[in-house]
């Protein structure tokens, strides 16, 4: 579970909570010039500077979310914080700041914390976001972490999710399904070692798709990526529970229908080879695989001209009457498969 | 665990992950202007409406925080939002949104969260608070309540825990123990049952110090009478882990020592009673035992003849020079008696 095997261990009740969250705490620094008042008092202090103040919280759960028998602490601490940063990036905000809460069983020592806490650095650096309030207490099993992210922008650059209108045009950043192959392999190998410990994991050459399962991205760049080109998406969601879960979730509060056509969406060729080589569709892999938290926005058809080219952006579909419906436009036989919202769930996922 | 033993119950996945919030949250309405944007987005859109933005978060374990042998859903429900909005209130700001993440297991069924989901909405009522931000998942093993709460004020009125001056007032609201006292009755008659669940608990005449730790209240009151005798006080914070710790946190926070009088410091006669009845100190309850949930504060000795008379208000203490320490003057000998940190602490009291 720890990178290095020959620590001594130290029991998180060694330090008392105040003790342990200044001792996780004191080497992180601050870079916005919103953040007034951090960690150290009953509550953080953020100045908006005559912003909207946008707020998203996210739970992760071990052996719902993540498996400690592949992924390394310091990996689930980066992704914990940029699953909550893509939420921000998702409403056009620039994401400022971080609240961490933890509840880990006594399985976990202080170094394990500690780990956690350096890859929630390496994010609050890589992405430029302050933590300013933490709480970590223990839990009579397993480890859960929340994250609370907070996000500044003027009302008028926010976009939500309802703005979308019949002929805008439907646009995804990135590639999908990547995140989800990256899953299947690592599910794959951690079954052969769990069999055989001596068996070596066969990892080399899935690179780019275990990278997108352990070390996930937020798109937080794609709102200077717009600005630039004087794009206003008219709605907008964040990729993490595969494209026909987002779509829906588009269509239901825009009250539009969308057509998506399967030779537009966007897939790595690493992504498509891994899932002929586990027998699966890759279609359905960035359908309903998630995790790969790209952005999914909407766009007047009037921009199209200002984003074809663009390599951060592909235009996949377009939205219509909402009686239409959400449907996939297959390739070659232009067949209408209706999207439906099996997701990546918690919930029927469980174990996983 | 249910209020209702009769009921047919659900299982959470026989909702998808946003069902389920949409169904625990379709009831909850919203009362501040500031709430633009609530649950149904990839975040939650606040107005500070020029106000600084006050965030805390608290994460309550199962077997850690809570024993539901004893405890109601909805009672908790109720305290996890209680516990934040102390937190907003001991900056001085009011508080006027929270964000919910519980993690449960399977043995929860939909009408075990409902049950948390009213107390959080009674909460969210009495205190005028909106819910803005949700997030449901399953874990593996227990339940795990995250909730951070977000308060509203203007810099000049916030007040932290750094202000405290050498010879200012050391002032409580309310009264002290009682909510450890109530705890100690809780597990005595649940030791009881667990005995002999034939045996009726004799909860009778401990009304008082039971609702203290059950049902808890933040005392948000507490700003607006301050604002009505005109007294901003120097230093702050809420009394979760007893009154020790939390004049350390001042001391440490404000560079000042303080001398705390033990026969100033506030305690219902039921407290004092119920702590001779279990053969403890009933001073060492105020000092140590946690989650009463009032104010401490310190203000200028000039403020003294304002408040002197006040119901809600005790002074028990002044402010001296760091290095003479912080101790309790022990009642009649005028003995000095060291304050240590030993508070209620998630981690040492593991399992209560």
């Amino acid at each position: 579970m720890l990178e290095d095997k020959n620590l001594d261990l130290t029991p998180i009740s060694a330090y008392g909570e105040f003790g342990l969250i200044k001792h996780l705490t004191e080497n992180f620094s601050f870079k916005n010039t919103s953040t007034e008042i951090s960690i150290g008092d009953d509550a953080a202090v953020i100045n908006p500077e005559n912003q909207k103040v946008v707020l998203t919280t996210d739970i992760l759960a071990e052996g719902v979310h993540f498996n400690l028998g592949y992924v390394p602490l310091k990996h689930l601490g980066y992704k914990a914080v940029v699953v909550n940063l893509s939420d921000i990036a998702a409403m056009n905000a620039k994401p400022t700041q971080i609240l961490v809460a933890i509840a880990a069983s006594n399985r976990f020592p202080v170094e394990a914390l500690e780990e956690i806490y350096a890859g929630i650095s390496l994010a609050c650096k890589h992405y430029n976001v302050d933590l300013v309030g933490g709480d970590t207490t223990s839990s009579t099993s397993g480890l859960i972490i929340n994250i609370t992210a907070v996000g500044l922008e003027v009302s008028e650059k926010i976009v939500t999710r309802s703005g979308a209108k019949v002929n805008d045009l439907l646009v995804v950043t990135g590639d999908l399904g990547g995140a989800y192959m990256g899953l299947q392999i690592l599910e794959r190998e951690h079954s052969v070692f769990l069999a055989n410990p001596n068996m070596q994991p066969e990892m080399e050459g899935y690179d780019y798709i275990l990278e997108r399962q352990l070390k996930p991205e937020a798109r937080t760049d794609i709102k200077k990526n717009l600005e630039e080109l004087d794009i206003k998406p008219t709605s907008m969601i964040d990729i993490s529970d595969g494209l026909s879960s987002e779509t829906l979730h588009l269509s239901d509060q825009s009250k539009v229908g969308f057509r998506i056509y399967e030779e537009k969406v966007p897939m790595d060729s690493l992504t498509i080879s891994t899932a002929e080589e586990l027998n699966l569709n890759p279609i359905m892999c960035a359908l309903s695989g998630g995790e790969d938290y790209e952005l999914l926005f909407t766009i007047s058809p009037n921009d199209f001209e200002k984003i074809k080219n663009h390599p951060d952006f592909t235009v996949i579909g377009h939205a219509v009457d909402l009686d239409q419906g959400n449907f996939l436009v297959a390739r070659g036989s232009n067949e209408l498969i209706a999207l439906n919202a099996q997701g990546w769930d918690a919930f029927l996922n469980r174990g996983k």
